[in-house]
């Protein structure tokens, strides 16, 4: 049987925090999707085709990986992925509350598929696509939070928000 | 490959909780290994071999599933069974915050070794053994919460210390 | 003496989580008041007169309920009211913070009359407005959460917004 | 119908923050039944018949309360003395998260009684039995946290350990 | 050596739990120099300009405290002025989070500043500045929570609003 | 004036995360006192004499700093020691609850002194007391987590209870 797992998100930007989790989920399963969600809750400040070209961009090249980008309900799109499970990220305790809400409501909504949480490199607990943007905006260093390419894209944008 | 996962614990004792979480990890690993712990930070109301004979008649005749007993660091045992992934339940805040320790320090000394968080059904989501003890020993109704041979262990222990 | 109690929100939509705290309430008060607030920290999805007539459907018929709308502060409509009792539903963690500061000021505010926190059953443990109106944005199953009505008026709302 | 509520505790020893939680439910119930425990998880300081009879003298007076210990289960004491609710104080996030198992694991025990958080005076948001026993221990000044009899009592038994 | 701190916030108002860690700053440090940030995760409702002259205001004739406002990255704006630490509120969870979520930050960026967390008076442990606001929008009574001058600018405020 | 700061606890053994708050505290202040408390609220592993022993042994030759050890209300020894602050270190939410719980009732006991807050290295944030003794316990490495001095005293220690 070969084992797909879902890794969805808004990746506004994508962050190493997330390359990492897509590290961990391909220790355990055979392939990961990382999906790109075209709703957010706030609105996304790169497009969903400049979300999915940056995560696409990051993972070119790694194995077993594939970047996609959906619109609607996760757990739709997982059964029509025939995926066994979502994995998410768990970081600190606000993540851990709204995560395990999904959680339920996702198993209510998908009973086959599991959410399985993977914890990020220690380095990258604090990290967060809004944390790297109020960086990006205010000039702050950010290398050690997004490849070279995301950083460029986001040095672009607030460039551009600027003139 | 052969994906297998070790789920440990003090199973002080096994609850309806703990098998809805060997359930969940036999969806995503082909081998789920439930490793009973010798140390325990609070002394155990079971016997070692108490809790693991319990959570072996619970587990009786489910495929793909071992139960075993260990003493030492949970993850020089889990390299020697040669596991990807240690599994864990995530029911509250308060688990939340020293599961994560145990993962960061897990990661620590078995680098290669994923920590994969699962939660349990919503009906098991306020469960735990003490509960279970606390419940038993002051007479309340635990059928929903147990499997019945530990429900007669459980009365069978707390009358022994009544008399 | 007659006892009574406020049931404030926002119910943008009133859910089945609401309606099980009221059923909570009805036991402990003779008579509780839902109370719709016209101000809202967001902008609700619902107009006040919308959010209100949703709130009436739900609860016609219900003896000893009462919906109202209100605009202002809290504590001096319930004055006004001469309620002894503030009714809160506790759910989460950040739930319970917020809670916990507005029972403070508001008994700072309004020093006789006492918050009194409520928690809905276990199934709707995970259950809020704003979960509901993003399934439903998302074309989601929401029957177990909202009554028909609510639900007729969601697919209404979101359709509108889609065209 | 008369209105009555248990208010349930180790009371190990009764503190000022009992005794607000104790006036508050008087604001909503007819009649409020103080219980204290005889099983706690730790072994407490005080008996059974010392935690009662300092609950008994700071209550002595005060009308429609009453003070009684119980053994065994909350749940089935609760419904022999036919309360509708169940009084318990929120402090603190820890407090929260074990209140609401308890709250949980009751309702399923004894599905006819409810629940009620009320808060205590912000004054005694930080106070506990176990701060007290502590700060009595230590020699501080616990004036603003207990009556002056549990004050005595404490000394009393911290002397006779020093002994 | 003189010993700088810097205490920045948005400070949309000041209130006085702020004026409070502010005292709390001057009896560690020599010179404590509040700074209102330019940018803010949410459109402030009043103006830097506003924000800054309010705090000066609330601090005029303070010695060794100083009002400045700064654009940009926090420790960038910290390092030039030669600050020994930050100076930071914690009162609640929430507030704790996202606080050590930024100390850690700000010690990446900028490693030889140290973040310091202070605790205000209890009485203030449930203040923010959008508490003050919404109430102030309300109509309910802020007196206990920011200076006359403060009040005042949030009444103007408000008025013109509902014109 | 000289800044004096008491850093209080049971180091029970001192770890690398307490000497990184002392590091810490030294910038803020031109003394810091190790201060070893005699009582604790579990039964220390280590004795009085030993764990002030091996705080000393870490901290020899550092400058400005001093290991005591004290008995009784850490308020009352602060005070006599006319130090400005109480340093305490923040990791993770439980630890946060306690101390903020902590710094209130000292604030109460002996306003004049400050607590303050510092939080750790990153590396060191989930690292306690009590992990380093389980690690030792179970033969775990622990280079990273205590110096030399501490760790052959636990293996000493630990080699001991097992004969």
């Amino acid at each position: 049987m070969i084992r797909k797992a879902i890794y969805p998100g808004t990746f506004d930007p994508i962050t190493k925090g997330h390359l990492d989790l897509v590290d961990r989920g391909l220790k355990l399963f055979d392939q990961v999707i990382v999906a790109v969600a075209a709703e957010s809750a706030k609105v996304p400040v790169f497009s969903l085709r400049e979300r999915t070209e940056m995560a696409e961009r990051c993972l070119e090249g790694v194995a077993r990986v594939e970047v996609v980008s959906f619109q609607g309900l996760l757990v739709d799109f997982a059964r029509k992925l025939k995926v066994q499970a979502i994995i998410r990220g768990l970081r600190a305790i606000s993540d851990f509350e709204s995560e395990l809400q999904m959680a339920l409501v996702n198993r209510k909504l998908g009973n086959e598929i599991e959410t399985v949480f993977l914890t990020p490199k220690a380095n990258y607990i604090y990290l967060s696509s809004s944390l790297v943007r109020k960086l990006a905006m205010l000039g702050g260093c950010i290398d050690d939070m997004v490849e070279p390419y995301v950083k460029a894209k986001l040095e672009e944008k607030f460039q551009k928000n600027r003139q």
